[in-house]
């Protein structure tokens, strides 16, 4: 009986191997969380299948973290304040991962190693988990890669999840997509035009901070603060029951850190008790669902053999107008679903 | 033989009505315009179907038309200069269409009525012809029956198109993508924060217009002009190669409104000798076909009696936590392509 199908043999021992990593990331070994991160960060289509294998195992698996947005503009100081938040919250006994959400990172590359410079003191602790932006074509693929890493760390025991991001697009987006609760980082005196913060933004924030309240910027700071105060009234109170907080901080000097953190507290302690904390993970969780049933069918359409070979054909008669798009659509549409 | 099948003569009889109405379009008859509208905006399945079948056939008659995006906060006067526009080209012996995406419109429904108070004389005339946005539940679905609506009256002989819309939110981004050239107007004095006009709006605009500068809003508005010129110039040069076009006007004296339909047809030439005219419809199409068959596909998801009964089932299970997206994800995917 040595005629065994190696297929079988080879499924079953990769099966084993994502089983075996998802146990020993269970058990917190940091060794298999990055071994994961980096098999999720692959676009190739085996390690896709185990990616999803492993993150299904991960998702059934109960956790009790609280997942934190973080944007701002570039030199804001959002390093320097995870620094010092992350080293605040191990003295609390909390294990905190910090990952990134980096549209520019597939251009520049360059930001993990400043990340981990700027956290030098964070990212020696054997109590944190630091990870930059997986490098990705799209913001859409890099998000999808952080929600995995999302579950990954907390699957690794790691709480607060940190989800820190350049505000400068669609990428805040995407993070409110995926955290319980948006933070949105400011520096003193300049307007929200001129450090690039959309109103839709400011929106979305549930805590604003004004950073570098220390020195000579103390009198802006304030004067930042009391501009975004006003703002505020403007707006509606959120959906979640919450009205946004703002405060001063120099995370420079460590100050106004614990404060920020009983916000946060306080926050997590009201929508938890609201209910609205459940509700909007069911509702991302939906959001993911849905997107993911979407992306999968464009790319069926995309790898089907029969598509593939008729697409081209398609588009090339709704570009010369022989065909409208309605009718080239519901060809392929058809096609794809006789196939 | 009077056992014909029923069926059989019916489906004749509407492909005949749908020919008919065609045709009647084709000859510029407003009244066949009016109902084939009336048509596209209703969301019943029959007249879905029938609508594809007319645009179908509207979109391989070849039309040579310009089709001209104007957005604006509510107050700055777009409704007048369309007014004063639709009359001026008019004189020039061009036969102008005004549409409209209003994403509020569901809730208003009201702007029909001021549009065409506001347009009086314009809309009066047996040259022009004015259309407001069709109301519905998503502004995808109101841009959708916008670019459709934007075909019938091509098809008609109507030319320039003008799709008007609010500025204040994602609508812009959908004009965008039905139309050759971009207008922003502005009116004097004004922060763009202040008019709610975002960054990527103005990024987006070929020609900027800065409204109202008549009595004393005259040095208000030379301001803006110098202000929003100096902004200018810190944009890169866009990807058609126009270098985007600032002046002022005044709707209500009818000042400007020669040179501002210069610059439009000095854009026109332009695009259209560098071949980006062809380029950026031929992208258009495109966009607009990629999305049908999404669109499309969801609504098979979403219609399929199997996939109907197991969806809410699935999604149970990814919210209770004993599936992952992923997994009930292939689950539904697996079984569309199955049935």
């Amino acid at each position: 009986m040595s005629n065994l199908n190696p297929n079988i043999k080879l499924n079953k021992k990769k099966e084993h191997k994502i089983e075996d990593l998802y146990k020993k990331i269970l058990k917190g070994d940091r060794y298999a969380l990055g071994k994961a991160i980096t098999l999720i960060e692959s676009n190739k289509p085996q390690h896709r299948k185990e990616s999803k294998e492993l993150i299904s195992m991960c998702m059934k698996h109960k956790k009790d973290s609280l997942r934190i947005g973080i944007t701002g503009s570039p030199g804001v100081g959002k390093s320097t304040l995870l620094e010092k938040l992350g080293l605040f919250v191990i003295e609390k006994g909390f294990k905190p991962a910090i990952l990134a959400i980096d549209p520019s990172s597939k251009i520049s590359g360059g930001s993990i190693l400043g990340d981990k410079t700027r956290m030098n003191k964070l990212s020696k602790s054997s109590k944190a988990f630091i990870r930059p932006s997986p490098a990705g074509k799209s913001l859409g693929g890099v998000a999808n890669k952080t929600m995995e890493s999302v579950i990954l760390v907390e699957t690794a025991g790691f709480n607060p999840v940190f989800i820190e991001t350049v505000g400068v697009g669609q990428s805040e987006i995407a993070v409110n997509s995926m955290t319980d609760i948006f933070i949105l980082l400011l520096q003193p005196g300049a307007g929200d035009e001129i450090q690039g913060i959309k109103r839709g933004i400011m929106e979305m924030a549930d805590i604003i901070v004004v950073n570098k309240a220390d020195g000579d910027n103390l009198v802006n700071a304030e004067k930042t603060l009391a501009r975004y105060s006003n703002a505020l009234n403007l707006f509606k109170e959120k959906e979640n029951g919450w009205n946004t907080e703002i405060l001063m901080i120099s995370a420079l000097e460590n100050k106004g850190i614990e404060k920020l953190w009983s916000v946060i507290s306080k926050f997590e302690e009201t929508v938890k008790k609201s209910g609205y904390f459940d509700l909007n993970r069911k509702k991302q969780n939906l959001e993911w669902f849905q997107d993911y049933i979407y992306k999968n069918l464009l790319e069926k359409i995309i790898n089907n053999p029969e598509l593939k070979k008729k697409y081209p054909e398609m588009l090339k008669k709704v570009e010369d107008g022989s065909m409208s798009f309605y009718e080239a659509g519901d060809y392929l549409i058809d096609l794809l679903l006789k196939n």
